[in-house]
């Protein structure tokens, strides 16, 4: 088996052979999520805990649906409401968790680079939930599936990402992976949203849509997060949508089977039209979280796997 | 099998013959409850979620436990801390989670009509746990099933439910469940908690507690819903005790062997006097919370069967 | 088996022999939650409850873990966000529990005595997870257990306890248990927060942390509950750190081997210094976690044997 991961922090980590084998073993959950019993057994014995130090209630309820469907033991952590409060640092907070024994950790927090952390303070695969501005690998995973399930490929695709970029986890991961499957793809937004270092990662930079967009295969749309911006140049919601709102004029500029994706919540009227939201000929929203949920049953099964066999080298050497 | 629904949403959409098929396999329920081994198969491998727009510790709990005891991956999620706050719409919500294909979704929320609505847009079968003013079934059918165990049938019974029945789904569905069962309903309040309209439906209407009481089979008190006052003449609580507060001096009108009923919390002192709701010999209150447990179960999976026959049904047809 | 209790409501009813049984069974869990395939069947077809009235992420997780790992069917009721704010009464929200046949029902509450008196309107099995200024039984025997494992048996030790012991449960509860196992304690802390009352547990008193730590073989350290602490004298913290913080030097008066010990969350740098608490060569912190996940399955699986044993000495009876 091709997935040599301890853990799931980010997309950098992984080799496309590891991403094409995920993808493999989600589509198996697709059918599985699809079929009257969906209830699995990869996950038996094992404990799941859901850390979120940030609230998010579709990717955890994304991780639990998961969990509970392979037959994991699965807690959620309210992280907020928690011993944080009371003045315990990050890493105590992981150490009491690691001897409580969980095989697997889903964490979400709002720093860059803390999940790494964690990961180093404990005994169990720890999979990234999304950390600050840096990634959000299962998104990027399940927005892969999304395309190779409906353009039946993953590779040489023009693929346009629209919008906030710069306070994006999920456009960095998404760049990230879609690099490494060999597409080609445009950063469309203004310039205060898109920095122009990740032209660096061979991406084409667009100011203006209806350029951006034209004969892409895939637009992703990406949540204005009003909450993450401090001071910098914010334009009116008005003004955003005039400029950057998808709406079928600047749709029109993409190829006719073009699939139009955003990864939820959406605000209608502000980054995308409601009419193109609900087009199911053009968007594949609702795909996309379904897929979510496959794409976390293929990586924790896959890091349960994986675990195991350590576990088990382990036993035999002592 | 008599029970022919893909949702429940009210007590108005079922027949006599539904009514009585649920409470038959409620009963067996209640039995398996007080069990040493309380747990059944009937929902394995079937996933529950239980959506709740408004507070319910009682009714979410009851859910909760009904649906782990049938065996089902059970998911809450709270809805208030939840991306409605992103400003996400009610029906982009659940068409997120309709795309994680649970099988049973559990709706409580403030609008009436809002369960409705929503069934209409997904894929599983829907219970309706309280939705603004509009309904409440399985309060009525918790209550029928104590009703029918306590007094041996479900029928010409003389039953008074007594309060803030303008603000009350659970007087509502009661009102409809206990005319389809075909029994004699008197409402009494004062004019203002009593909307005369509901005499349409058969129920005699009282303004004074003696005489509405009067050889009354079955006493249901209400809460008197502070919180969904708006305007209109709000009694104070002490005046309100005096005049609707069930007390062993108004108790006494019933007949001898009338049962008490609330749906809790109770406001002690208010609608209701402390020891009347102890008093084991008249109150069924506690009766009531278990028989909420096992409705539930028996709503489920009912509603599971179906949900499966529709779905062997289709795949036959594909 | 040496196991009478129906309830585990604190240290004071359990009799040295009790206490053995349960340190026995929790080695056995020990190891079940270190092998791979860490889930148990113990209370297969129970239901448990957990009643949190004040918050507590890591006890509450521990127990929620420890009942999932043994098969039970797990809910917590956040009772702050509950019918409580609706004035119910502690004892309509218990008769509202047990009418929903909870087999298990773990309690923390602000009030001392409110779990003894929860416990006698139930037909379960009641578990105290602290209440008030009481007791925390579960805490004091994971502190038994890690003793125990740690120093090889559990008598004749000298444990030094040290702080806010004026404030703590977790105190009182590891005083009564360490007395009935027949070994020397010593309380150490400003005479504001260290009642005398106390020696007449057989504790010997120290005003002074060097003095006190003199050839002990544990010493436990508390947290400072500063949200507690009403009225009083209250030092500032970096003047506790300096008198009773435990650094290295104080440390130094202890035996060679002695352990830390400390029920988290730590103020590191006002009751204890960070270099100590990660020190793996004395700090056992982590261990005290881990024992606690076994301590709460050995205690809900004894319970529940003797429920099921009762149980069925009622239905012979009848």
């Amino acid at each position: 088996m091709s997935f040599r991961q301890n853990h799931l922090l980010g997309i950098e980590q992984l080799a496309p052979d590891e991403i094409t084998t995920l993808l493999d073993l989600s589509d198996e959950y697709v059918t599985l999520n699809r079929s009257a019993e969906k209830h699995g057994d990869a996950l038996n014995g094992l404990t799941q805990i859901n850390m979120f130090f940030e609230n998010s209630t579709r990717t955890q309820a994304s991780f639990e649906l998961a969990g509970k469907r392979l037959g994991a033991d699965v807690m959620n952590m309210a992280m907020q409401a928690s011993s944080i409060k009371k003045g315990e640092t990050l890493i105590d907070t992981a150490m009491t968790l690691n001897a409580m024994h969980p095989d697997l950790l889903v964490v979400r927090h709002p720093h860059s680079g803390a999940v790494d952390l964690l990961s180093q303070k404990v005994n169990c695969a720890v999979l990234n939930a999304g950390d600050g501005r840096h990634e959000h690998p299962t998104q990027a995973l399940l927005d892969a599936l999304t395309i190779r399930r409906t353009k039946g490929r993953l590779h040489r695709l023009n693929i346009a990402i629209c919008g906030d970029i710069a306070h994006s986890r999920v456009a960095r991961s998404n760049m990230l992976l879609l690099h490494k499957m060999e597409n080609r793809i445009r950063l469309i937004g203004p310039p205060t949203l898109v920095p122009s270092a990740f032209a660096e990662l061979g991406c084409e930079v667009y100011e203006n849509m209806e350029e951006g967009l034209k004969d892409v295969d895939v637009v992703m749309m990406l949540r204005l997060q009003k909450e993450r911006m401090d001071g910098g140049f914010i334009p009116s919601e008005r003004e955003y949508y005039h400029l950057y709102g998808l709406d079928a004029e600047k749709l029109a500029h993409a190829k006719e089977d073009a699939i139009v994706m955003h990864p939820g919540p959406m605000n209608r009227g502000v980054e995308i039209d409601g009419s193109i939201a609900d087009d199911i000929n053009r968007s594949v929203i609702q795909d996309q979280v379904e897929m979510g949920v496959a794409v976390r049953m293929a990586a924790m099964d896959l890091l349960a796997r994986n675990l195991r066999a350590r576990r088990a080298a382990a036993a035999d050497a002592a």
